[in-house]
């Protein structure tokens, strides 16, 4: 009785989750982000050592660059030495229609859409500019798929250009600092899911982390000598042009300043000596709003950054200025009364005014976060939310452009489908048609304050994947399932231009316990993830010189183990009788790995916080087993056996070790068949921050 | 009776090498170079967060900076938050004392020696210059160990010096490009084990890598824009500098020349024009030798590198001239004449002796492959020896430094052992004291035919490492198996400092298999190394375009699989009834992952080659199991099963899909201890080159 019960119920999943994958098209593909319009056509076109690319357009440098990194990549995958060098005519395998090349600089509204057709001789791809092309190469890129025959690209017409113009990462290098080899990387990254804007935020509390020629003292003394010289700026500025990547830069002010006044203490609010900030959090100096010189300053550095970031706007950050230092200054409070400004609030809009005269002056527009929404700015100055849809809409009903922050924070190691399901413009939006065109797109956030170097690949991908679909398909393609399934494919094609998020965990294993041999950490590993922000603050108290190498560090975001268990109980659950090996191969080798990981973390002092993460692995192994056998058994558990195990499932969910299991969910839904409890949808235990 | 022989053969060899283990040293250290003497006490010292680095000496830039970068990687080894900086005095955890700094680049000979002595207290390093400081700290990192109880290094006294001044890396950035974040990369590991020169291959028939602004042809047309700008250079130099290691730049003539001759080829004994070599050999374009011109031109362009490189050495390459070009231009064979040279080795002598004069004039000494070898030459010049220990002495003989290239091949695939055991002063040196001064060491060669960017770490690394110790410890340290137990620890270690090597082969089957799952074609992968150089040249064509990431890419030379298989054998002989475990685990493991290979390789054109090894590895499976079942149940095996198996185990030596299996001596032992075969040492089957 039971089993046929969960045989109905999962037979419906099952064909419900074909019929989605089936509507979306009947090939299963592996496009990120989903094109616009795409029809699959019967047959596929071979590709082997003849491929080849022409164009009849004017081949210049941006377009023959991308074509030969398309075609190196292309190489890396199927071993065939290919012609790298784009041809003249229409006579290749893959010919590119160009009307025209994109501006040297990425403008902030560019034409990015292109055509593909795909017939069984030949591939078309067909853009207005440069930066179309680049964005079909891409797509191109992710058809390639092989069978014992050979490689190919399936027939089909795209048709395909951007929701949003405005798609964008934002990358934190003050809290740590990141080298131009991984902002390079980042960017390949950006350009293979068809993002468009770097949002570099180069200043904090913790770190100044761009030359100024002209006030040297600022990197000198305020970023432990971790900063970018200009000829960096330049070459990272070069290397996203021509990948149609804008780099937008951020110098967060009048707040989470601390960094520049370390060497010019005389512009903030109370007196000095400042340090650079070590710990995390919403530090008290502040620019003086009230001085003429801070002005001066400013405008200054400006107009150098004006000169060496080409792009058109300039983000000013705005954000948490908790005005203490200007409480408790006795000539700021003055000048607050002299001139009418009745709080904080005030004073901070009339900062931003003119700081955003400043930036008109040298040809710039302004971008700030939430708080520098201020009736009194022009309305071309682009408010980015961190505070979520209501604040966006509110710029938007005030005539002011936005982009959408707050569903996309990275560093909360939140999973995919959270981040996938965030809109900038939802459905059920209330703005207008005219008032929705204000809404520019989103931007991702990695915030830096738990990553390093290291594991910032593995904090960004394959995540990132995910808001690039969500900022550039379609608003209606929202199907979970199957994002999990391209981006499984998508992650591993994001490794082949360097970055190092596949490889992270294994890596940093093998350093803490000085061995190769891990396989046995590795299937533990797979059953957790990072803990929240909030749980490593508290349970590591970690600040900028804490070593990030720990387990937290060497574990990943939503990993795929989660995953794959769900999907073993749920075929388990068809049929118990028969589909039992995946699941119980699963919980067998977790079964197997747990001597030599007890061994392993009682070895290795660094792992020692997550030994008790270790007694519950192999309870939750060992659990699993049992219920699995109660149900292939048809046995009823004995009394109190669920009533044990949900609150030992409760216990396994609370902070421990600054790491998280993804594996709770299935376990509790496993246990709960056992025990014949309806599948009714799971309650998830509540999670601390 | 066949048990009992097993028994009493395996039980000697493992005794003895207890006592070879023993011998070396009570404490099993994981030390690689083995240092000149050590000396284990007992008891050790802990290292926690208060550990700490400080120096009564003056704390000079180069020691400050290398201080910061091993307490780094000890954080990220223990994860404890430790003060980086070099604090003052003698009260730290580990003090410095350090007579004098090293000049700012290092010098041909200088004072590596230091010696450590740990209590439990504290730690103590000395040293004349701060490079034995440097060379001390890296000891100190590899002491690192962990229990229970936390982190430690043993109490010992450690008194070390290098038994060779020149210990040597080539890489040849001519044949494939390599980019400075590698070169910094490799830098970092050489110095991890006590290497101190670089020698950069700079030029090639396929390649000129380093900017002249004199001669801008030079890179402009033969380089396909990879080289090093001369601030890249000079970025380099510093870098090793700060690690102690010399850059001793090559420019190769008269031949392996033609990409000179693409920009100038005006300076070549042929007229042109000349293109960049895209095959691999040896090329006809060379110097030519009798024209005054060619001088002048050369004058300039080493005046200008003998400013941009501040080693006192500058290297002319001067291997595998021949003389093709000479002989057909009549000019040259009139200048013969004329001059009374009697064979194109003579011309080459005169070439020599001038270009000596120009390096000579702008402060530098010559260093040259073994066919610069000629008595005209000042004795000044050091000749590096491709060629063998031969050459090498009968340089010494006639009064000329030589330092040995031969035996240290990486590029050759060779096992590291081989390596290993090459010695460039060997115990029956028939040199006198006095010439066996002129051995000033060795370099490992890492020439680039088949290797690029992606592959290149896990080419160089581990080996590399074998190579160090060979140069740096006393020539009695030749324990093979201590070697390689030592070796997987340094490997692990090396990998902190950002190398690939142990992350390779899954990097490229992700890729090639578009796949993150690749535990089966992991297991299939241990077995294999790539085939040799001259393998890879006849069945894939190999040339510079030609896209390295095929199995035979994947695959690590000499890996642990071959070993590891071997030591479970060498257990299971002792006593197959119950020591069976691991060599049925590994062999088993096979066989599970054969139907998953087969689909893998068999769905990916790139892996095709290699389908006939995936039926070897199902058999050689099977064939370990039949031959261990044997064993165990004490049954003969059917008349003729010998002989099959042997030939079968020959048809698998020989070269296919351009990937070597590592396990055949080892199931070969297997196989004939199942029929019976008295245990002599095996005959291995003769491998084609």
């Amino acid at each position: 009785m039971r089993v046929a019960h969960f045989l109905l119920v999962s037979l419906c999943l099952v064909l419900f989750s074909t019929c989605m994958a089936q509507s979306s098209s009947e090939y299963r593909h592996h496009l990120m982000p989903v094109p616009a319009h795409v029809e699959f056509h019967a047959g596929q076109m071979a590709i082997d050592g003849t491929f080849a690319v022409s164009t009849d357009a004017k081949p210049e440098p941006m377009m023959k660059a991308a074509v030969q990194r398309m075609v190196h990549r292309l190489e890396g995958r199927t071993g065939f030495t290919m012609a790298t060098d784009l041809g003249t005519g229409t006579g290749a395998r893959l010919v590119i229609h160009c009307k025209g090349p994109s501006p040297a600089v990425p403008k902030s509204l560019e034409d990015e859409s292109y055509t593909l057709e795909i017939t069984p001789t030949q591939a078309v791809l067909s853009a207005n500019e440069t930066v179309g092309i680049l964005r079909g190469l891409e797509t191109f890129l992710q058809l390639v798929d092989s069978n014992r025959s050979g490689y190919y690209v399936p027939a089909l017409s795209i048709q395909d250009a951007p929701r949003f113009p405005w798609r964008g990462l934002l990358v934190d290098v003050g809290r740590h600092f990141e080298p131009v080899e991984e902002i390079e990387r980042t960017l390949d990254g950006m350009a293979a899911v068809k993002m468009n804007v770097l949002h570099w935020h180069l200043t904090e509390d913790q770190g100044f982390r761009v030359e100024s020629k002209k006030f040297p003292k600022l990197t000198g003394m305020g970023s432990d000598g971790l900063f970018y010289t200009q000829a960096q700026v330049k070459e990272v500025i070069t290397y996203a042009a021509a990948r149609g990547i804008r780099v937008v830069p951020e110098f967060d002010m009048p707040a989470h300043s601390s960094a520049w006044f370390v060497g010019y203490p005389q512009y903030a609010s109370a007196r000095g000596p400042y340090q650079i900030q070590r710990g995390w959090g919403i530090f008290d100096p502040t620019f003086n709003p009230t001085d003429e010189r801070v002005y001066k300053f400013l405008n200054g550095f400006l107009e150098e950054m004006a000169k060496l970031f080409p792009d058109e706007y300039i983000h000013i950050g705005g954000d948490e200025s908790n005005g203490k230092q200007w409480n408790e200054n006795h000539a700021i409070q003055a000048f607050k009364k002299k001139h009418n400004l009745k709080d904080n609030a005030a004073l901070q809009a009339y900062f931003n005014q003119r700081i955003e005269k400043i930036l008109k002056k040298h040809g710039k527009k302004m971008v700030g976060w939430d708080e520098v929404l201020h009736p009194d700015l022009p309305k071309d100055v682009v408010v980015e939310s961190w505070r979520g849809e209501k604040s966006l809409n509110a710029g938007a009903k005030q005539g002011f452009q936005g982009i959408l922050a707050k569903p996309y924070y990275l560093d909360l190691i939140k999973p995919a489908s959270e981040h996938y399901l965030g809109d900038p413009l939802p459905a059920d939006s209330d703005l207008t048609p005219e008032q929705a065109k204000l809404i520019l797109g989103g931007e991702a956030c990695m915030w830096s304050e738990q990553i390093t170097p290291e594991t910032i690949d593995s904090r960004i991908w394959p995540r990132l994947a995910v808001v690039a679909e969500r900022l550039w398909s379609p608003g209606n393609v929202r199907d979970v399932a199957d994002m999990y399934r391209r981006l499984a494919r998508v992650s591993v094609q994001l490794e082949e231009l360097g970055l190092k998020h596949e490889g992270q965990t294994a890596r940093m294993l093998r350093r803490v316990v000085q061995d190769r041999e891990i396989g046995p950490m590795l299937v533990f590993a797979s059953t957790l993830q990072p803990g929240t922000t909030g749980q490593r603050e508290r349970l590591q108290k970690v600040n900028q010189l804490f070593p990030y190498v720990r387990m937290a560090d060497a574990v990943v975001p939503d990993p795929p183990g989660g995953r794959e268990l769900q999907a073993a109980i749920d075929t388990f659950l068809v049929d118990p009788g028969h589909n039992g090996a995946q699941l119980l191969g699963i919980l067998n080798r977790w079964k197997t790995a747990v001597p030599d990981v007890r061994a392993t973390v009682g070895a290795h002092p660094v792992l020692a916080e997550v030994a008790p993460r270790v007694q519950e692995f192999e309870w939750l192994g060992n659990v699993g087993l049992e219920a699995a056998n109660y149900i292939q058994t048809h046995t009823v558990p004995p009394p109190g056996w669920l009533t044990q195990n949900l609150s030992l499932l409760d216990e396994a969910a609370k902070p421990k070790g600054a790491v998280r299991f993804v594996v709770l969910d299935p376990i509790r839904q496993l246990v709960q068949a056992a025990a014949g409890v309806p599948q009714a949808k799971l309650q998830e235990p509540a999670e601390e921050d």
